[in-house]
C-alpha cells in the first residue's frame, strides 16, 4: 500500500504538471512523457480490462507505424461532465447552486416566502419543487442565471464554489471530481487529444472554476446556453445574460453542437448517461478507429449506484447499446481505486 | 530586390512550418522563433507606423517583464475573413459559391428558367438577383446550402474552391487571400496567440478549405449557421443541414459568438467592415492591452477601393470610432508590399 500512495502522489504531481500545460501551452511535452513512463499512466484505476482497453486504444493510435495511427488535429476527446466527471447526486450541482441563490436573493423578496416554486425552496420543499416541473424550475433557472452580465454571473458562480458544501458528503462541490477521470484526461493530453467538456450543464456556470479543476480551458467547454444580448454601454461593452434558452447541449443536442463549434467528429467519447448516447453514436461512426466509454455508477458505498431507473442520469438504452456494441463501461466499484482526489491521503 | 524577394520566399517557408504546428499542435516552438530571427517577421509589410505599431504591441504583452504581460492562455486573437484575409468583390466569395451551384443544379430543375430567382441567376441577371433582396437571395442560400448533409456540403465547397475561378482577377478564389495578413496570423501564432476566424461568412463553408490556406483548424473557425438535425440513420449517423438560420455571426453577433464559443474576450481583433465594429468595441475593452486592426481598402490598382458608402464591406461608423480611439488602420495601398500569395513570384 506504500507503493501505491507514493504512486498516487506522484500522479497529483503529474496531473498538475499535465493541467498548467493545457492553459499555458504544452511547452514541454517531453518532460510530461518523462512523468508518464515513470509513474504508469491511470494509477487509480485497478488493472482489468476497463483499464487496459483505454491503454490499448491510446498506444494503437498514437502509435505511427500502426494502421489505426490518428493524426494530432483529428484527435478530439469529448466528455459529459455530470456524472461523468464529477457527481450528480442527489440533484445537478448546478441545481443546488440555483437552490442557493434563491436563497440568497430572497433577502430582496420578500413576496416568495408566499410565491410558489420560491416558496418551496424556501422550505426545503424539494418534492413540491420537483413538482413544479419544466414551468417551474425553469423559472428558478432564469432567475438565477439572467439579469445579470456576465461578468457578475461568473462572480456568482465563484462565490458560491468557493463556499458552498454538498449537503452529504461535506466537501466542497468542485472536490467530487473523480480521480481516474482526472488521470484519464491527463493521459489523453499527454498522448495529444485535445480534451473537451460536452455537458447539458450551463456553459457559463461550468467556465466560472472547472478550468483549473480539469485543466480544460473555456474555449474547450461546451454546454447550455441562455440567450445574450450585446451591449454597447458607452463605451464599456457587456454581454447581457437574458431569460431565454439558447441552446439545451443535451441528447441530439450534443453531436450538433460538437459539429458547430469543433467540426470535427470525437474519437474519444465518453458519458454515463442516455443524454449522452447520440453523442457517442457520433463518435462510433468516426472513420478512425473510435472509443467510446461508459461510466457506470455501480459504487453505493463510495459515490451512488443507479442506472435503467433513475431520474438523474438514467442509463438504460446507453447500456443496452454499449453491450451489442462492444463499448467500454466502467464498472465503478471494481474499475477505481478511489472516487475523489481527497481520498488519495487516506 | 533580390535580397527582399529571397526574404519573401524564406518567410513562405516560415508560414509553411507555422502553419504545420499550428494544426499539428506546436512541437518545436524553438525552431520557429528562430526562424522569426532570421527573416524577420511580417516581411511583406512596408516598414512604418503600421508594422511598427503592431511589432510594438506584441513585443511588450509577450515580455514577461513588461506591466502589460498577457498569460498565454489569454492571447485570443479574433480576425473577420471576407474584405480582411481575403478579397470580397465584386460579391462575396461565398455568394459566387451559390450562383455557380444554382447553375449546376439547375440540370435538374428545368422549371428555374422561369422561376425568380433562379431565371435570374441562369442569365446572369445581377440586379434582379441583387433586388429580390433578402428573401430571394434566402432561398437561394437555403437551396444551396440546406437539404444534404455535413458531409455532403463539405465535399460540395471542395468541389468547387478546386475548379472555380474569380471573374476578373481569373485566379481561384483561395489564391486571392492576403500575403500580410498570412504572415501576421503566423506571427501571433509563433507569439503563442491562438487566431480564430470571426466571419459573417458560413461556418461550413470556411471550414471546407481554409484550414491549410490560413493554418487555423476547425475548431477555431466561428461563422454564421444554418439550422441542423442529428440522424440516427440505422447506425450510420449524419447531420442533416435544415433550411433555417440557426446564427448570423455579423455585428453584435460576433461578440456574443465569441462568448458563447470561445469564453475569453479576444486582446487582439482584426476587422474591414462596420460589421466588425462591436468585436472591435469588445476587444478594446479587455482589461489587459488589446490591439484593434482595421484593413482599409484603399487599392483600387492592386486590390479594390471602398469604405464608407460600399454596400460591401461598408468600414463607415467603424473607421471613425478607429480615428477617433486610435485604433490601427492599415491603408493596405501604403502599407503592403504585395496583396496576393501569387504576387511573391513576379
Amino acid at each position: 500500500m506504500r507503493k501505491n500512495s507514493i504512486l498516487l502522489i506522484i500522479s497529483v504531481l503529474f496531473l498538475t504538471i499535465a493541467c498548467k500545460n493545457e492553459n499555458e501551452k504544452q511547452t514541454e511535452p517531453i518532460a510530461v512523457e518523462t512523468e508518464v513512463t515513470l509513474t504508469g499512466p491511470l494509477p487509480s484505476w485497478n488493472e482489468g480490462k476497463t483499464k487496459s482497453a483505454i491503454l490499448d486504444y491510446v498506444q494503437d493510435v498514437t502509435n505511427s507505424e500502426s494502421n489505426n495511427f490518428i493524426p494530432i488535429s483529428e484527435r478530439i476527446s469529448t466528455f459529459d461532465n455530470d456524472g461523468n466527471l464529477w457527481s450528480e447526486q442527489p440533484i445537478y450541482f448546478q441545481l443546488s447552486f440555483v437552490l442557493d441563490r434563491i436563497k440568497e436573493m430572497a433577502k430582496e423578496h420578500p413576496e416568495w416566502k408566499n410565491e410558489q416554486p420560491f416558496k418551496a425552496v424556501l422550505e426545503n420543499d424539494m418534492e413540491t419543487v420537483m413538482k413544479s416541473g419544466m414551468k417551474g424550475i425553469g423559472q428558478l433557472l432564469m432567475t438565477t442565471h439572467a439579469g445579470n452580465t456576465t461578468e457578475e454571473f461568473d462572480a456568482l458562480v465563484k462565490d458560491w464554489i468557493s463556499t458552498a458544501k454538498h449537503p452529504t458528503k461535506n466537501v466542497g462541490y468542485d472536490e467530487l471530481v473523480y480521480q481516474p477521470m482526472l488521470e484519464l484526461l491527463a493521459y489523453l493530453r499527454a498522448n495529444d487529444f485535445k480534451t473537451y467538456i460536452v455537458s447539458g450543464g450551463g456553459v457559463d456556470f461550468m467556465r466560472a472554476f472547472v478550468s483549473p479543476v480539469y485543466g480544460i480551458p473555456s474555449e474547450q467547454i461546451i454546454g447550455s446556453r441562455i440567450t445574450t444580448e450585446f451591449d454597447y454601454n458607452d463605451g464599456n461593452p457587456r454581454i447581457l445574460r437574458t431569460p431565454g434558452i439558447d441552446f439545451v447541449d443535451d441528447k441530439d443536442g450534443k453531436p450538433l453542437n460538437i459539429q458547430k463549434i469543433i467540426g470535427k467528429k470525437p474519437v474519444f467519447s465518453s458519458g454515463n448517461s442516455d443524454g449522452d448516447l447520440p453523442m457517442m453514436q457520433w463518435a462510433a461512426s468516426n472513420t478512425h478507429k473510435s472509443f467510446m466509454l461508459y461510466v457506470h455508477h455501480t459504487d453505493a458505498a463510495r459515490e451512488w449506484a443507479y442506472d435503467r431507473d433513475s431520474h438523474i442520469g438514467k442509463l438504460d438504452k446507453g447500456l443496452d447499446q454499449a453491450n451489442k456494441d462492444g463499448w467500454t463501461v466502467i464498472d465503478m466499484a471494481k474499475d477505481w481505486k478511489v472516487i475523489y482526489p481527497f481520498e488519495l491521503t487516506d
